[in-house]
């Protein structure tokens, strides 16, 4: 038997071989991807993985209400596809991977974050401004995050944080769904 | 686009319309279901989701590695399931549900825990014990529990602990691959 997830046919191709120079380059990327996942009726969250060289791995949104499944965060869609195209369940097996997310990753993708292999996490919006627009965060602590970093994971935060903020701030004026558990 | 995930048969049939009585026998199914998956090859961990007049409504394995998908934990795997078949992405706009596993939930499956909407969440072997044995379980504190708890989610760990610990033991004498990030 198959459990399908539906990706949209936009968010597959603009998942093309392109190289990105730089982390900002990277954040703008996974903001328009959050920018284009609202209009698209769902929520307001953008990833992608990338290589060490800056190649696009993989592309995530937030697919929650498209697929009317609560675990499909933006992160996990990313993960899923980045294992799904390099045929494994541990990006560190295969090089330095890095994760880009248009906002703090919540408790669940956190810890996804530590078991996929990625050796980077970067965000935009901090969790309390998602927390302020209504979105729940879970249990993310200084100290959760600290873990990753024990393991080895670089973790950075504040990347275009303004532009990041400004599409949660959107969300909510367009009183967009805030679906939480 | 789809994205499938392999679900195996046998974890598809064993989820009939069966109605479970208390949390033992709900926790040595579960339990079951681990054993069955190191057997077809799975990680040694399994997970289901009743309902409150304990219907089964999902089960769910570690498909980690016959998926070769990092975030593919049994947790997940239920909680998808029961989204696709209640078609809702918060289980608590239905009822009260709860979650059973086979071993304490890792730091991404605690988190998804949240987000699915259960009202309770039991588990048998505690993280220590899948920490002794190789998994590492992430950044889960005390703290994360209680966060749960002032959600309104009830927690309850070691039910049936010696069970769900010997399969952890069993697996890892087997030389059972030990999946981390």
């Amino acid at each position: 038997m198959k459990l399908n997830i539906e990706i949209p046919d936009w968010l597959y191709d603009i998942c093309s071989d392109r190289v990105f120079l730089d982390d900002e380059e990277k954040m703008k990327f996974v903001i328009d991807i959050a920018k284009r996942n609202i209009k698209e009726g769902g929520g307001p969250f953008g990833a992608a993985i990338f290589s060490k060289k800056g190649e696009l791995v993989s592309c995530g949104a937030n697919l929650v209400l498209q697929n009317n499944m609560s675990v499909l965060h933006a992160e996990i869609i990313a993960i899923m596809l980045a294992d799904k195209k390099l045929n494994t369940f541990s990006l560190s097996s295969l090089g330095d991977f890095e994760l880009f997310s248009s906002s703090e990753p919540c408790a669940m993708c956190l810890g996804a974050c530590l078991w996929s292999g990625v050796k980077r996490v970067v965000f935009g919006a901090s969790k309390e401004i998602a927390k302020s627009v209504g979105f729940d965060e879970g249990p993310v602590f200084e100290q959760s995050w600290d873990y990753l970093k024990k393991k080895g994971i670089e973790i950075k935060g504040g990347v275009l944080s303004t532009d990041a903020e400004a599409i949660l701030y959107e969300y909510r004026q367009s009183n967009g769904i805030i679906y939480n558990g």
